[in-house]
């Protein structure tokens, strides 16, 4: 097994054999912060499950060039994990929340826009930034897709496959902890809806729990929008064994 | 039982009887960004268990008065939940690293300084502020207390009671789930360990083991110092029904 510990990983989406082109991104890492020199052996990923060890053939800001030595398949994590998320107002708590749930594993997030959504428009190029960072940092080899901004009535009509969830803070609601019930499913796909600070609308938890998402709890602590991800997604992590 | 959702809450460490002054930061926020109105009713925790549901009886932006009507004290988590950490080297990752465990529930944050610590002083005031305002925020009536920052030789050489784990990412040492872990666990107090991002030196790690800590695994991806705090809250929020 190839050790990445303690060694950066650059990500190229491209086929990884032979004579791989970094992008100017990763090339102007690989040249300027790493000060990386001819020779030397360093790691990639495509973010689509490969891990290479490659040497650098060529060093330029803007074009470095490597040549990959070996590759190394990665085992995918046993449950397909998504997050339907209605995106926080503030750009910072979406940034982090992207961060975060992506270094601690996650494979799809859909940001939704939902009756009391404070937030339709994101950048959706820096967002995948900020994931290729984060994959890269925590030493993953699978690059979560980020699709959105949704609307709630396109989303809620397709169907989602899976274990569905959505978690509510309405008492009135009767629910289990998210984590028991995770645990108890055999199921390959789990899905967690989590709602903008404001919540669901009424309306939009019953046609929820109408398409079959079941009602989960995250404890008894009102939770932030990008907080609740983050527990739900360290909930699906720790489920089963990777 | 009072009913606290989607009401703000205020934070008033004092007795909860009779007339309360509330402090200069709290008198702001009620006067200016809730624009209360003598008579209206508030709710107080004092941060050690206690919820107050209050009368306005004077409004001004320094010194905001209430008149208590009704108090309740509120069940504590069944286990004390302590945090042990080398607080990550930017402010920003420092401080929604207290925002955050402290929203999803923490009992104590203890902040040390290990040899591979990249910062040995913290604002500790305005850490506090973060926690105060991120116990409001998810409506509960403790205040975690922040503690540091420690030196690591300090910290490992006073006992520590109960469950104690240490976050290890490195391969050799065998490692079971923390979730796991603490699942099967009975005890009332969990505490756990987390290095700085260059991780704890093998010299700290023997002495933790030796002192007791077990040493358990938070996934297969490194996890940044913040991240692997989150995540071990959660599963300490998890293991048991609140």
């Amino acid at each position: 097994m190839l050790d990445i510990f303690g060694k950066p990983l650059f990500y190229a989406p491209e086929a990884l054999s032979g004579q791989v082109l970094l992008s100017e991104e990763e090339s102007r890492h690989c040249a300027l912060s790493l000060r990386g020199k001819e020779g030397d052996v360093i790691f990639l990923t495509d973010g689509k499950g490969t891990i290479a060890r490659a040497q650098l053939t060529k060093i330029h800001p803007k074009s470095s060039m490597v040549l990959v030595l070996e590759t190394e398949a990665v085992d995918k994590f046993p449950i397909f994990r998504r997050l339907v998320v209605s995106p926080p107002k503030t750009g910072d708590r979406l940034d982090w929340m992207i961060e975060k749930v992506v270094e601690i594993g996650v494979d799809e997030i859909v940001l939704i826009q939902s009756r009391y959504s404070e937030r339709d428009k994101v950048n959706l190029e820096r967002l995948q930034k900020i994931a290729v960072s984060a994959m890269k940092q925590s030493k993953q080899a699978f690059l979560p897709q980020i699709i959105g901004v949704q609307k709630w009535k396109q989303f809620i009509e397709k169907p989602v496959d899976g274990d569905k969830f959505i978690a509510t803070i309405d008492s009135s609601v009767p629910s289990r902890r998210l984590l028991d019930v995770t645990k108890q499913s055999s199921g390959s796909s789990f899905t967690i809806l989590i709602g903008p600070e404001g919540d669901f609308s009424e309306e939009e938890v019953k046609q929820a729990l109408e398409k079959g998402f079941v009602p989960v709890s995250l404890g008894k602590n009102i939770l932030r929008t990008e907080t609740a991800s983050l527990y739900s997604i360290v909930c699906f992590n720790s489920s089963r064994e990777a």
